[in-house]
């Protein structure tokens, strides 16, 4: 009973030690998020008080309003307040006024002008913006810029001119191999007006999933979606609520390959005979349209014609990646079409196929855009190549006179951590691009492909993450400081989810469920320090099939977790503070503590929930780790060195738990790794400069670990 | 520095102890909830593994196929297993074999056969039922019965015999007072089919919104809504939806009173010249209906048809409640009209009103609910009377052959403990009603008035309370053990979450606005300890209208905090073991630790949001509860006694924390003062046997207490 009792007592220690922001940062930090182009502190602030008024002058239109009682309803959210809802009709008086010059496009578009001025005094905030989208922007910042203290709201005084980097930002989410219902794209699409995203790409067909309705060919989606499909009246209020944000849908139907879906309903479209099932497991599978028979361009010609009804953008992305052209390669008559055509490979033949589509597509006014494997010499110029490869592939391209947009280094579901997204730049720095040629490269998007998420884990793949991209495309080059964003990012994660993301709050319903029990502080501390394996290793570790439950210990990890990049932070000041060792100790002291009595307060769930039996060697290896960070700390107090078969013991360790199990690993190795090496290292410090001995330390602890998380 | 940090360590303090339920339960203990009318568990387990397989032997259809799907699923969720998705053709081999004897009614309906059996053993578990409805029900007992050990996942042997005690269970959603969107109301119906609730009643209409579309009168929603209604499409949709899981819609149109939104658009149908405007605040409004006008029949017979056809039920509730008359009073033609047809008061005036009502209905297939005010000599017995105002004015209802349905004592807005919704009985055992008289007595129904609810917090408000209500109207009278039920909901609770609901996961979006900042812990302590205040207090403290941000502080607290509530078991424990106060000493210590030291936590919070402000004082107050019940804790452990100005210092102290503020109230007070008063009469001791003393010291600290939760 005693021992059932205080294990209780372990159960419910506090284990989510962050650092203090506000020690780090300056008397006032902004929260902006992306960096505006132009920003300008001031002195003085604008109150924000139940007396807030709002005003409108020059244009305006039901977009523009809809947005700015948004705009207030959010502000009143994050202040409590009740805010008039009528707008003052005497524009000197209001506290912000907003002065929109025109309408803009009629439907989002490629090149519209988002700009804005705001100008925030005392008295008032003026937000101007030649566009209504414009004004979207600039309202989004006015939200951001919102600060308190013991005095009450305020906005403080600035000076802002912005507009974006580039003109295509974007966010693809993949509703093929795991369909999202429309909540989910409605709340994503908030969060991307969030962030200043402004291009929706949704990945509509798969060979797991046709899932759009067509009313030409309805067996299309009622063989190929399980039932799980938009129909084109949703997808219509999905492109208003677009619109209304201004955001652009682009939409995907990927071909030739990845096409089993199609050849559900459908085998005579693919270039075997069929009969064809959907597809449930993730990778790259043969079923292939037929580029040769008349007959596909005519289903072809007919379906992409009702969708460039649908859908208004200029634009349609036609997919063209990962065909291996194994069923081309079998098929006789393929052969022989492309003997008889002069057609030499399968590269060409796919380049005959996407011309045919880009003709078709022309003739309903739309433009074709494909991934990398589209461009050919033959193609028009007037396609956009999105690149998966990379900027350098898109550089070329470019070169050539191809317009582009990146998404390679945005890969979002490979679970990198957002620093390493964020300084991928469409235009680096050293890119030897002439002027014009870099204006062919439109910007970059991020990709969710959505094979490992369920509409309950979606949001926690896809943001914050995404707005380090956000910023990226929105903000000049030079906004590249990584600390500083992760500052930033803390603060609109929360506001995304005030908007209805999921991200942060899903993860305890997610941990609830594994151990059946309200009780999960040290299954929140064991989830702090892991993050999913990245790349593809999950299904290389883990396979399953797009009907398998999503209720994992890694669906509830997340890459880039916040406590192991704060513990690396305060090890740094640790270190930094050689040889006294007094900076950030108790901190670290408690979060070690924490992380080594994990292990028999887990034992007490583990033995309520199956669940949480692939959990039971990881909790094992952090009560290890933080015994072992503990001692190293307390070596690094006292001064004493240790052994070295004590150092051999622990990187043994190290070696052993930087294993991924369960398809998650350690985010903390590296920082662990450091404290010991600093401890096995201490007795060099005498030799070299703390600094320098800091660095080698450093060095030292991450040699390994650019392998893997390249 | 150093004192930020410290404070920054503190912050970080965990504060949420639970008790252990396993320690209170025999060997084994289901979770099931609402428990079945016979059940008798057996030796030996059904295991849950990959291969489980489900048939189907007797009549199936589209409906219960669907739900069998749904319910694999979820299984998957809770158990990480893949299953297999086509049913297994040999029935005697099947895991989970289910008999379905035909489909029920089309549409769910009163009376429907919902009873089930459900015999598991080792090799199957087979449930039978007579309708669909019924398998579903079973299928819900059958998912609540999984469990898991080191083992893996199992279904315990048992026999189960079950059907429902009420055939009208009900939860009442207000959409008018706040709109709800549809994803909020498919979540609940999810919820409800969870605890076996089958009545969905859905308040369309009030002073403050006309929430549902009329073809016929367009301009009751265009202009009495904001623009926040539901299409008829998509009323259908959530029909069909309810359908699917066994749930009946019953559509509320309150008139005559409560109309203020009609006659926004209407004002013709007012009995007092308009204009009208929305109505934004919080209350009982003059608008009323004009019962003396052919004109007012009209349009009601236009707007009933439609809706009759709208909704399948064969009930349509027509409001009635709270009509002060006041406009009828005034208004000389409606004074010459009761004249006239020597109609003596407003109570018959309105009866007048009803039973037009009831003839409109009736010609469209329909019967008449209402509010209790509906009830007159004058109204056929085929009407349901809806009872606000308790079970005694539902047995004189039933005496005179009305059928009732029980909502008083099932407010669930009053923000009362779920324990004490869950002893009130429809049919209380003193009951002195005959056999045949009781059967008039329905069920009852949970009601969610929606004045200070958003979508965000509207979960929070309904669950998991609302499953103790559906437990009542389910299960035998003389299951009523409150503990039991508490432990059952703590499971519930967490299941409902993966439905989707948002009534745990919400809560912490919530602080992290308030705190604009992910480091909560400190106010997740204060919010764990505070409730909402009760009855229609929070309206008269702190009046609001209906366009109020819900983002405060009394918003994020929930009624009946857990714990409060395993504190309050923890104290209880510890006095038990007089004179050692040994018992659960320890836990009962960290517990008031936390609480004593969040006050210099809170000020770091509190510092950087003005959102916070007003939980200043409450964070300073429950610092020195927190610190008085640490003296408590040690005047027991030592045996010494305390002054009788300690005493009189301390009561002083809890009769202050006992005021409500910011629209919240401690509900520890009277644990606090259970344990003060212990350390006071600790001297007594000795006099009277530990049991008497216990009691007595129990009783002088709970003597304020009933008046307050009454």
């Amino acid at each position: 009973m005693r021992i059932q009792l205080l294990a209780l007592l372990i159960l419910i220690l506090p284990c989510a030690l962050t650092t203090d922001a506000q020690q780090h940062q300056p008397l006032f930090s902004h929260h902006l998020l992306p960096v505006p182009a132009k920003l300008e502190f001031r002195t003085g602030r604008l109150a924000i008080k139940r007396s807030l008024t709002v005003a409108v002058k020059g244009y305006q239109d039901e977009r523009l309003v809809n947005n700015i009682w948004r705009a207030v309803k959010r502000l009143e959210g994050r202040t409590e307040l009740e805010l008039p809802r009528i707008f003052e009709s005497d524009a000197a008086k209001a506290s912000l006024l907003i002065e929109c010059q025109g309408a803009g496009a009629t439907i989002p578009s490629l090149g519209e002008d988002e700009s804005y001025t705001l100008e925030v005094s005392d008295t008032q905030a003026l937000l101007r913006a030649p566009t209504v989208v414009g004004a979207l922007r600039g309202l989004e910042t006015f939200l951001q810029l919102l600060e308190s203290d013991r005095e009450g709201y305020f906005i403080p005084a600035v000076s802002i001119q912005d507009q974006p980097r580039f003109r295509w930002r974007g966010l693809m989410i993949d509703a093929a191999r795991h369909y999202q219902p429309l909540e989910v794209i409605r709340r994503n699409l908030d969060a991307m007006a969030a962030v200043k995203l402004n291009v929706f790409h949704w990945h509509l067909t798969d060979d797991q999933g046709f899932r759009v309705e067509s009313k030409k060919y309805p067996k299309l989606y009622s063989m190929g979606s399980d039932g799980l499909y938009y129909t084109q009246d949703e997808i219509r209020s999905v492109i208003a609520y677009a619109r209304e944000r201004g955001i652009r849908v682009v939409p995907e139907f990927d071909m030739p390959g990845h096409a089993t879906s199609w050849a559900v309903g459908h085998p005579e479209l693919a270039s075997a005979p069929g009969p064809y099932k959907i597809e449930r497991q993730a990778g790259i599978f043969d079923p292939t349209l037929d580029p040769t028979r008349e007959e596909v361009y005519q289903l072809l010609d007919g379906l992409l014609g009702e969708m460039a009804e649908l859908f208004p953008d200029e634009y349609i992305h036609i997919g063209g990646d990962e065909n291996e052209g194994k069923q081309w390669d079998r098929n006789p008559q393929i052969q022989a079409f492309m003997k008889k055509q002069g057609i030499k490979d399968n590269h060409s033949l796919q380049a005959y196929f996407t011309l045919r589509l880009v003709r078709i597509l022309k003739n309903r006014g739309k433009k074709v855009m494909g991934w990398d494997e589209i461009l050919h010499p033959d193609l028009p110029k007037d396609i956009v190549v999105h690149s998966w490869r990379g900027p350098q592939s898109l550089a070329e391209a470019a070169k050539k006179g191809y317009s582009g947009v990146l998404s390679n280094g945005y890969y979002i579901d490979l679970m990198y951590p957002a620093s390493k997204h964020y300084l991928v730049d469409p235009i680096p720095a050293e890119s030897t691009l002439t002027e014009q040629q870099a204006a062919f490269i439109l910007g970059g998007e991020a990709t969710m492909w959505s094979e490992y998420v369920s509409p309950e884990t979606i949001d926690s793949r896809i943001w914050p993450r995404t707005a380090a991209i956000a910023e990226r495309l929105w903000s000049p080059r030079t906004v590249n400081d990584v600390d500083d964003m992760y500052r930033r990012l803390d603060r609109v994660s929360i506001q995304l989810e005030e908007l209805g993301l999921t991200h942060e709050r899903n993860t305890a319903v997610l941990l609830r469920r594994l151990a059946r029990s309200p009780e999960v502080e040290p299954l929140k501390t064991l989830i702090s320090v892991i993050e999913p394996v990245k790349q593809y290793n999950r299904g290389k570790m883990h396979p399953t099939t797009m009907l398998a439950p999503l209720t994992s210990l890694v669906d509830a990890a997340r890459a880039d977790p916040v406590v192991a990049r704060n513990f690396a932070a305060m090890a740094d000041g640790l270190l930094a503070d050689a040889p006294r060792f007094q900076n950030n100790r108790e901190e670290l002291r408690h979060l070690l503590t924490c992380w080594r009595d994990v292990w028999p307060a887990m034992e007490v769930l583990i033995a309520r929930s199956a669940m949480l039996r692939e959990s039971e060697p990881l909790a094992k290896e952090l009560s290890e780790l933080g015994a072992a960070g503990l001692e190293a700390l307390s070596y690094l107090s006292s001064g004493t060195s240790p052994t070295k078969e004590w150092r051999e013991a622990r990187m043994a360790l190290l070696a052993r738990a930087a294993r991924p199990r369960a398809a998650v690993e350690f985010a903390i190795i590296p920082t662990i790794r450091q404290l010991i090496l600093a401890a096995a290292e201490m007795s060099q410090l005498k030799a070299e400069s703390a600094q320098e001995w800091q660095r080698r330390v450093k060095m030292m602890a991450r040699e390994n670990e650019d392998k893997r998380t390249k």
